[in-house]
């Protein structure tokens, strides 16, 4: 799994770092010479088990250093991954990630509520920043980090996978292309039953219970599906303070979206319950995708003109993985901006607030521009 | 299609009417041997095409009268269903039906704003009453049509046909029965993209939009899939008022019912998108009917334990539409109440009532017993 040798992650890079050919990035290079270092900041399930194996399909991107509070994870995935002892940082000693030309990106994959201090501790120390989603706990903390990311210059980007994967792509496409007519509907579902004692089900460190976790791709896709944002939220939850599951946070969210074009969308989030789907419904039959988002094996149907059918695609030369890390390092290389940047996070935060709030107050909440 | 002839229309039955072994029934019988008279007052294409046919296949009841303001259509559906002049009847000549021993039943398909006049009047007529959904325009309506059979001391039924098609009744016994372990959430869709120029559009005779119409099998599959009465409900609506079709009537709302139980039902009424389907989700999977309320073709897909099944029933001896017939006609014959009385149409008019209000005024809108 290892993707790096030690010569790669220590030897590359640093002539060039001050050549000046992308002025404001903080490690040009030359996009077919060198591919961009990350660190990756938690070793959670989600880094060790989708992230971090999956920079050996990258093209751009590379795993340089690791930081976690667990002295023997560090030395586990060190040694798995090829990393040297002066990569491997402890949360005390993350600022000196600033002294590492190594490492053009950080990539926060931490507990909801401490992405915002290490995206702007990363962007302090002149890092880009990949950050999972959600992108933090309020919209106060989202424009807290983008301006940090603003002020020093450096990238920042959100972990919305699906934008990197195939069948999603093509949904986006034909949804907004107007394949099965005009979109008048959407349904999106994302649950799971959860397993208690976990971090997610502590309100200090998610933020909040499954719209913030799960719910939040149901959120994204009827963004993205539409290309537009949301105008009215309209939320009911149900949740059982009994269950020990769900001391602090919520179980089910129903919410409706409603958007300029009168598109309604009708989501679900759920943390007693498995979901994984959408579906567009157009004035002519509906394109759907269960499961729309997990880790492999997104299946779509296409319903037109009275015929209902699959629809597949060929195998993706990276998976969505690789292909998100990729396009972070793409970025770094070119100054793109990233497709998912910090305001895509800042949106569904935005969002995610006003759910809340609606569902609170037992109301329809406006979203002005 | 013919299901009866002259003969079997007029000769059976009058005996003993007089007989007294079922008191209170305005034509007592013996199940076995005598067949249930039904005037169909309205010969439009829902009378015409789905239930007029279906006489045929039923046990216990039978065609005797028609009831149309069009000439034309009782002299055509007269002579192919072998109702002698004395069984047709205009509107003007309604109240007539008194005096017609044969008519048990009177089953109104007209358009919604009638339903009401047309029960109270064959109330009064000492007949029976078949309704279709929606039973009313109105809660108010509903009342009066209920006190009007019950002072009439005559049943009253509402036009339910999916609580006798076997996929539906199998879906409401496994997901009553916690197949899928206890219902969490449920999803209902349904819609279809209205054609211009019809009765349904306009709001003085349909009493509303898509909700009245095709709306309606959402919310009552939500009810009848839990078997409990919503407490709260919170809709949004979409109508395009620019659209020729939707001058008076809604297009499309989203609503979320919420339980006593905590089940949340996301549902779906649209005029511009075809959808017709159910899912109702447990904490061990789900159990789907796609389409779910069509005249034929239901089909049932289960997920339990992590694997996705379709589950198939043999063809019914009676269609729905012909044990719809019998179960009001088993129900004269018996004493028996409908399963779906004037109360379940009440029960969901009222919903419905809460649905259009919750999005005129906003908010979630509370229901109480």
């Amino acid at each position: 799994m290892s993707t790096g040798t030690r010569r790669e992650v220590l030897g590359i890079g640093v002539g060039l770092a001050a050549s000046g050919i992308m002025p404001g990035l903080s490690s040009p290079a030359l996009a077919t010479t060198r591919k961009i270092g990350y660190a990756v900041v938690g070793l959670g399930s989600y880094a060790t088990r989708q992230i971090m194996p999956n920079f050996g399909g990258c093209d751009h991107a590379r795993l340089v250093a690791l930081v976690s509070g667990t002295p023997s994870k560090l030395e586990k995935y060190g040694a798995e991954y090829g990393i040297p002892q002066t990569h491997r940082y402890s949360y005390a000693q993350f600022d000196r990630i600033r002294d590492n030309p190594d490492i053009d990106v950080v990539y926060v994959i931490l507990p909801n509520s401490l992405h915002a201090e290490y995206t702007v501790r990363a962007a302090q120390a002149g890092k880009h920043v990949l950050c999972e989603k959600p992108m933090a706990s309020s919209v106060a903390e989202c424009r807290t980090m983008i301006a940090a990311c603003h002020k020093a210059g450096t990238k920042l980007m959100i972990g919305y996978r699906s934008r990197f994967e195939p069948y999603n792509r093509l949904a986006i496409e034909l949804a907004r292309g107007g394949h099965v007519g005009p979109t008048r509907l959407i349904t999106a579902e994302h649950g799971f039953p959860i397993k208690p004692d976990q971090w997610r089900l502590d309100k200090a460190l998610s933020g909040g219970g499954s719209m913030m976790d799960i719910g939040i791709y149901s959120l994204n896709a009827a963004r993205y599906l539409t290309g537009e944002e949301p105008v009215e939220v309209s939320a009911v939850e149900s949740t059982d303070r009994a269950d020990p599951r769900f001391r602090s946070v919520e179980d089910r969210i129903s919410f409706v979206l409603r958007f300029p074009s009168g598109v309604q969308a009708n989501c679900i989030s759920s943390y007693s319950s498995a979901h994984n789907g959408y579906r567009v419904i157009g004035t002519q039959g509906w394109i759907g995708l269960e499961p729309a988002t997990p880790y492999t094996g997104q299946t779509m149907t296409i319903r037109k003109d009275g015929v209902t059918a699959p629809r597949t695609l060929p195998p993706p030369v990276r998976n969505q993985f690789a292909a998100q890390l990729d396009h972070m390092a793409e970025c770094v290389l070119t100054g793109a901006t990233p497709v998912v940047a910090g305001e895509e996070g800042l949106a569904d935060m935005r969002v995610i607030e006003a759910i809340y709030r609606s569902a609170a107050e037992r109301r329809t909440v406006e979203l002005t521009a």
